[in-house]
């Protein structure tokens, strides 16, 4: 192997979630060589979490070191492409704007490119996972809330701003449930986030007191607890799917219409719920298409491991730059 | 000037639409030096046309042979700019798919590129209109119908099948109005367009007998007609607008938060109501963003003279080979 050969060269990936920070070192193959977290929360200032997100990694980066690490990509909420800033993140404990791609670099000297954490997890997907090869396509995560990426021309949309792709965010009922955020009525999130989920479920076993979705707790009602009491026949808990289902379905037609992808890739919590929510997802899709549209788009799930996707979606970053 | 300086250049633009087809040849300053126009629904078939076409534009062709001509640029309805053929288009004489790039490229013995008319509008407002220097910007004409044309990090979004930017048929209004060719319930153009525009007032002036909406006949409700009775300060007349505005706003916040451009731009014939719709647009698309999205998005109108846009547009793609 000459100097030349950059084919073992490493790359960086650091997702910052709300709990945790996860990070890795990955290899052009998407193969995690090393990996580890800390808790996001124990670190009242910024200041104080990069000095504990160093001193986590210092051992992985040291045991790499003779190997060229080509640079750090992170992954968080309200992360900005550009500025490399986390803007008002309202599930992180640090306020205001946080010019946190700059600090990192000037830490841990390696360059630094921050996004947002959907548009990473697409990053992902492209490079590692269900949408390797595609110039066109859309990624949601179907999580707590419901984020997503977009990528056409085989570039990630950002938009003027940095800011593109807050899909869960549009209004797919206008006048419809307010969402317990933003205040937004009828957003997509409000119905088809595990939240939004969780939602539909009291309000239909309210409805429907011989459904079995009666018997679980107020707390313990969530998007796995309903799939488990639809996989024992209940109907209600059937029609908590449907109805999410047709609402996702009509969203995507919606998002077809735009930029016509080649693929819709799903990832989060709530598709384990499999066809009870996909089905109706597909019918309502196809059926809110332009016939030219119609019978091409795939949907579907991510291949990326749920725990390893994260770290993989903002490594991918760093092989761009 | 020695052989190399390319910068008096020509291009033909060639905008085909269901009554006439527009062509002119265009310098890069967007100046168009001679244009004309033939009938193209007298043309039964598409070598027929084409041989018209051919026949017409032959005079002002060889007038500038001694220019080099790039290209040419064609804009039509249902035109895929990746596949050279015009699909399907309901308003056009010519049935099923149509190799009107090849053809005209042989007939001619031009390189000619195809997309839809309404990508063509947004190459031209690009390269000579309002757009000029962005690299994020959705382009919507609001005419007959609603078209679209999107451009991010400052390529055409065509999608995986030339065929993105439908945005005149994504649901606003899901169960809403049923549109009169698509049956779909509730899209942008059942509303938005000129054709939704009279619905609309045909509807509000049944409701408001004292309206002087119902001095007019039947058949001569249009969108400049509601407009004149709105300046005489009729209320009706102006909650017709107040209503398409609304939704076109509601629209538009989605649109944003999808792609987040720097300017939305207007174009077509229903911009002509001026404020009457412009104010309630712009109001009702703030109120539905995002607040990282609110008060910096440019809603504004085509820079380009309606008679000239779609030739401009269209010449615009030839530039692009």
């Amino acid at each position: 192997m000459g100097i030349l050969d950059l084919s073992n060269e490493l790359a960086i990936g650091i997702d910052i979630g709300g709990t945790n920070t996860k990070y890795g070192i990955v290899n052009h193959r998407g193969e995690i060589l090393d990996k580890g977290d800390i808790k996001t929360d124990a670190y009242p200032s910024i200041e104080e979490f990069i000095e504990g997100l160093h001193n986590a990694m210092m051992p992985i980066i040291e045991k790499h070191s003779s190997v060229g690490i080509k640079g750090i990509g992170m992954g968080a909420p309200n992360g900005n492409y550009y500025t490399g800033t986390i803007e008002y993140a309202p599930n992180l404990p640090w306020r205001g704007i946080i010019p946190i791609a700059k600090m990192v670099t000037e830490k841990f000297s390696i360059p630094c490119t921050l996004t947002n954490d959907a548009n990473a997890a697409a990053m992902g997907e492209m490079m590692y996972g269900a949408a390797r090869g595609m110039k066109d396509f859309i990624m949601i995560t179907l999580g707590t809330g419901v984020g997503s990426g977009i990528v056409s021309n085989g570039l990630m949309i950002y938009g003027h701003d940095g800011f593109a792709g807050e899909l869960g965010h549009i209004i797919v009922r206008p006048g419809g449930r307010k969402h317990w955020s933003t205040g937004a009525h009828g957003s997509l999130e409000a119905y088809c986030s595990a939240t939004g989920i969780a939602i539909t479920a009291k309000k239909l076993r309210a409805e429907n007191i011989h459904s079995a979705l009666n018997e679980i707790s107020e707390d313990k009602i969530d998007s796995l607890a309903v799939f488990e009491v639809a996989e024992k026949g209940d109907e209600t808990a059937k029609e908590v799917f449907r109805y999410t289902g047709q609402i996702l379905g009509e969203a995507l037609a919606n998002f077809i219409m735009f930029s016509s992808p080649e693929a819709i890739i799903l990832f989060g919590g709530v598709i384990k719920a499999g066809d009870y929510i996909m089905k109706p997802t597909k019918e309502h899709m196809e059926k809110n298409l332009l016939p030219i549209f119609q019978n091409k788009v795939k949907l579907v799930f991510s291949e990326l491991k749920e725990a390893d996707a994260a770290i993989l979606g903002a490594s991918a970053l760093a092989w761009e730059t």
